[in-house]
């Protein structure tokens, strides 16, 4: 598409919109994520001598002038972006982000935004669940292994931190990002050593008090009492398998009898919102959840109807009208105006960029212009803090885990009255062509 | 666990082998993949300076000292890697990959190893599926912007072509790994333009016959009686919506009427190996599919159980034994032997490594040794054209998508008494120890 463009100078402005279609079953709300790799990656965008050389043998562009070559070496990204700030709520339809540049630029980067920003976001929907059934307890991130690749681990560490977890086992995600990252020891290192008990001893002569033992290698119960009898005083114990609500309010006992009262339990293996739930719901004696498949893949949800729409190109709003369409994607450039009484949020307006709504929060702001951040990025801890109040400012209705209630979005009388505009145009001039004001 | 190696001297030669616990639902079997790409990370395994300053000074690690950090500082994985060739079928239980080195090397790559595995063996598994159902008809992956994160969309399109995808839209897995790519437009590009056939005219400019031009922007067959009249003859035409069965066959019969008998159809748009089974079914005139978000997550099936297990120490077995195991894994070192009847594939035996079954092909082969590959990477398109025979050689009933039939997967009987012999002595010893021989 830049080759066509380029060779038919087709390069105007243009406005995209990223967008989450529809949210997924049992999400009341998302929660906007990656917008700082997004950045990133548009600050960083260039072509390569070697990339270059390699399009230009590709088969596909065996009738492209060299012209447009020449094009691509100075291509850099010099567009302005407008976006909803890491960690804020957001709705179905809501954009997350707006990219307005020559149409070439704008629409080079569509992929690359809409994986980064579409997986964390989709990650940090999860991990928001995640951490509100824990109710207060800390939840650590523990899905790296699972994740898709490699990367998706570390950006699914950083997505779920910034959702309220307290941290990850992927110590990469902490480098890269300021996770605070934690490990505790695998059933391999215990069975690495003849005696259970010396493993633990090994493990907290390095580690000391910090350090979290596991104790169902063999037998939790039996782990235990070695631990205890040794005179071991670890800062946790982990249980990764089992009865997890039985055998968790046993060792609490255990520990408690013991004078281990400081001693924390933690729990793995398998956890969702919906077994952390059950499990509290049942009296288990657990203080702090690992969760690793779930949370890093988002399994019952493993992809969101993230989409990057053309809503505006040179100068003129721009809209698809295919008769199938149920959910109209709409035209012009948009702001997200959120309503608050109380402090709780009670309603979206959609609206066109240049509405004005003095009651409300606008959502979008400008991020980038002439392809340079506006201001520093934002450090993830304080985006954390802020989600976490944002998050509490939903309906606990919109935040039900189960049968969310829908939260009240509408789009604004100005761009209703635009888009029905633009559709009697369409049916007049047969619904075939594009609506130009 | 490392450090807690290092610190107490407990460096013995550990093996550990990977493999699927479970096969997800309505798979009869797996497509190995991604050993590449492990076998890439293992041979550069390094820690830079600033990798180990910022080790050295996290909280964690407080109470390491610095021998540790200059063993890290030299460290290189030295080991040696068994595996299984990328492409090939395999079921639960049966090891991808096993690596035998210094327990602390063996181990620190536990997490990269098991997510760059099993993400792309997930992707050639849910590949192999779709390209089925395809029936001979070509299939491209389409699913970048929904993978999770960008690496993650390179991967998948890579799993996917191994697996028998012929194509993707993913230039940059053209780029690293050689897939072919080719692209289309988007509705984005026709909407850009006033006029629809105007946007065809200057695409086809450029990339004059090889043109694939999008028909559904505003109505399909709207868009092709313009094309038609124009006298443009693109190699292809793609529908992305509605009803793809019956337009498919509208817009062949257009065609078809025009004399555009070389032009292809090609239909996208949320599909998978189910609704293309069903699309063929009910006679739609498809000739290739692009196929995106069900395919480059798996959707159906997100995640895979894999596992990265201790089955040797110090040149002796080791086994997990928790009593809540359903499905215990086995110790010892391992080969898995297919067997092969008038050219269908009828049993596997996972052995010991050094068993011999003169009948049977052993699977896994040593690709690595003292860190280094033993031989160069295979081709990716060679890989391709055997993992296609492979698949072929399973039983149709295993292949089925619906219900596929188990295929027989046994332990030898020589594992088998290893491991009841290892079971007699720890529940002599009380069952919470490891059993040594």
């Amino acid at each position: 598409m830049a080759a066509a463009y380029f060779q038919n100078c087709h390069n105007a402005p243009a406005s995209f919109e990223l967008f989450i279609r529809n949210l997924p079953s049992h999400r009341g709300y998302l929660v906007a994520a990656g917008l700082e790799q997004a950045l990133d990656y548009l600050e960083d965008l260039a072509f390569s001598d070697t990339q270059i050389e390699f399009l230009r043998r590709h088969p596909g562009f065996s009738k492209v002038g060299d012209e447009f070559f020449e094009y691509l070496r100075r291509l850099r990204f010099q567009g302005e972006v407008w976006a909803v700030e890491e960690g804020t709520p957001v709705f179905s339809l809501e954009p997350l982000l707006r990219v307005t540049a020559p149409v070439i630029e704008a629409q080079i980067v569509e992929t690359y935004l809409l994986t980064t920003i579409t997986f964390q976001t989709m990650i940090a929907s999860k991990a928001a669940r995640i951490v509100q059934s824990a109710a207060g307890r800390p939840v650590v991130e523990f899905g790296s292994r699972r994740a898709h690749g490699p990367l998706a681990g570390v950006l699914a560490a950083r997505a779920a931190y910034l959702a309220g977890c307290s941290g990850t086992s992927n110590v990469e995600a902490h480098y890269r990002f300021g996770v605070p990252s934690s490990g505790t020891m695998a059933h391999s290192f215990v069975m690495s050593y003849h005696e259970e008990l010396q493993s633990f001893r090994d493990f907290m002569g390095v580690f000391g008090n910090s350090s979290v033992l596991l104790l169902d290698t063999y037998d939790s119960l039996g782990a235990l009492e070695k631990i205890i009898s040794a005179g071991l005083r670890p800062a946790g114990v982990r249980l990764d398998s089992g009865n997890l609500a039985e055998i968790s309010q046993q060792v609490r006992r255990r520990l408690d009898r013991s004078g281990l009262h400081a001693t924390k339990i933690v729990a793995s293996g398998d956890l969702d919102e919906y077994s952390i739930a059950k499990l509290l719901a049942s009296g288990a004696s657990i203080d702090l959840f690992g969760v690793g498949t779930a949370l890093a893949t988002s399994l019952d949800a493993p992809a969101l109807s993230g989409v990057y729409k053309l809503v505006m190109f040179d100068h003129q709003p721009r809209v698809k009208l295919s008769e199938q369409e149920e959910k109209p994607t709409y035209p012009d450039c948009k702001q997200v105006f959120r309503f608050t009484e109380e402090g709780v949020h009670c309603h979206d307006i959609i609206g066109a960029a240049d509405e004005v709504y003095p009651q409300a929060e606008p959502l979008l702001s400008c991020v980038m212009r002439n392809g340079r951040r506006v201001t520093p990025a934002p450090s993830l801890q304080e985006l954390r803090e802020k989600a976490a109040l944002r998050i509490r400012r939903l309906p606990a209705a919109v935040r039900d885990l189960e049968h969310p209630a829908t939260y009240p979005v509408e789009y604004s009388e100005k761009l209703k009255e635009l888009f029905a505009r633009i559709r009697r145009q369409a049916t007049l001039q047969g619904n075939s062509d594009q609506v130009w004001f």
